[in-house]
């Protein structure tokens, strides 16, 4: 297993879904395309810092897709191979206007019985994101990390609706909650956007990021607010994967520095707004096999102009 | 008449609609309230700059209104009084989400016949706005104004539906076209956000501007793009005449300073945030009856500490 090993010490870990997407966008179909929320955090993670990664993989679950996420020098440590199945997959189907997909089919698989576990290297990691899985193993995977310096959890309508009290006490535990903009509304209760950011404040987590799309993100503490527009893509490809490369972008800021200043956080909402928009230029997390540092920091300065007066 | 008379030049021009709306709102209702895109528009931009307001009122027109417009010292050469019928009458609703409106009824009245003047003051006042009325006597103020720096020129849903060649062709002779997003889409015929401002920017003004409702509004050139959030208002309402406002504190910060640069530009945007986020804090232009300029500062200052990093 020292292949799979990371060069460097982890210092952020992301648990989330690994997956297979069969996809059809404006720009063209793709099955079997590598997707899940963890493998997306990583892999942009991954430009940042090193990140170990927790999920589980089927018996489907292809070497050259392996091959990827160790050119990353992605620490696997934390991804499992169960052969009892396959890898979990999704089926979905975006519009013209590449907005809210519409799901086939939904196929758990592996994922069903997804048992994180965490090495002694992930426990002390500094960093730690909670991708969209559900909440009890969300808590569990808190009460197993030693003495984290942020802990980011995001999640979904699904879990909104059929787990609140399990998340409610999952974002009691941590330091910042990532939603979208339906997501503030629907556990917040709330029907106005600036009303749920008042509501989402109150839940425990002292600071919430909003994703917005493709208006940006913003981010909010009780006496702060700040807002960080989307990049124009020129070559929208597909959506999937666009909210946990912010959480990537941001979460591996923040760990690359080290820094969680208010004005680093600010700068981490910039770096997740630049790959959120990489990410949606290709398929699955094409781009990402050929992206240079460089981008990343043209990006990030194109993004800074947009919000400079 | 000389009462009606402002102090100073008139520095800047609005046409549009005077009107009286029966609104309901979650805060409340309110019958015959004082409203209309001119109305919001020179409101706002009286704390900037002198201001020509150019419209039509009816029999019905109340003498405390009008007491209202000059004290804030708008000049009212350009506001017709038409005694062959009432003002201008909206009646509307909002939801619990303070969206869309719901429109119960709208009686045009004298509006219907409005045929604009421009005074030889207004001919040759700066800048210029033209709020949602009819494309045609859009144009017909266009071509009769002098030698403006800057025409700004707003529009609606009806009137991308009902007159798009003379929508065009108004657009094709203005600097600054300001939409909200859905326009935004409608106009261009686009699906996704991102597209519809490259295409709106192919229709002949150099500047676009996108309100964004809660979320703040955009700005693009060929060149450049700006964000700007909107501030959080804990006591949101009644929403109607958000837009204007965001146009009369944009276009009244141009004309105070009479500066056009790319800069000031990203100011004005802020100015129209501003404005846009305290005309929401009350019915009608309630909030003008006793707002100080120092608050417009503070809040100038509070969305810039938003997307400062």
């Amino acid at each position: 297993m020292t292949s799979d090993k990371a060069e460097k010490k982890v210092k952020l870990v992301a648990a989330g879904s690994v997956a297979y997407d069969d996809l059809a966008t404006p720009k063209g179909v793709r099955e079997k395309s590598l997707g899940g929320s963890a493998v997306y955090f990583s892999t942009v993670a991954s430009f940042f810092a090193p990140v170990g990664m927790v999920g589980v993989a089927g018996n489907d679950f292809e070497e050259s897709d392996r091959d990827f996420l160790r050119s990353r020098k992605i620490n696997l440590d934390g991804l499992a191979l169960d052969k009892n199945g396959p890898t979990f997959r999704w089926k979905g189907e975006y519009g013209a206007n590449f907005g809210d997909a519409t799901t086939h089919s939904t196929c758990l698989n592996v994922f069903e019985n997804f048992d994180p576990v965490l090495t002694e290297e992930y426990k002390n990691a500094d960093f730690l994101f909670l991708a969209n899985i559900h909440p009890a193993l969300q808590i569990q995977i808190i009460k197993s990390v030693k003495n984290p310096k942020i802990i980011g959890l995001d999640t979904m309508n699904f879990w909104i609706d059929s787990e609140p009290d399990a998340l409610r006490e999952a974002i009691s535990m941590t330091d910042i909650l990532f939603v979208n903009r339906q997501e503030a509304l629907q556990l917040s209760g709330e029907k106005t956007f600036a009303k749920s950011v008042e509501t989402l404040l109150k839940m425990g987590a002292p600071r919430i990021v909003i994703k917005l799309g493709e208006l940006g993100a913003m981010t909010a503490t009780a006496d702060s607010r700040f807002f960080v527009p989307a990049f124009p893509s020129k070559n929208l490809t597909d959506p999937t994967g666009a909210g946990d490369s912010f959480g990537g972008g941001f979460m591996g800021n923040l760990a690359r520095t080290g820094d969680i200043s208010e004005a680093n956080i600010r700068r981490s909402m910039l770096y997740g707004s630049v790959m959120g928009s990489l990410t949606v230029e290709g398929f699955s997390i094409d781009v990402y096999k050929t992206l240079s540092p460089e981008k990343i920091e043209q990006r990030f300065e194109e993004i800074k102009k947009m919000i400079s007066i």
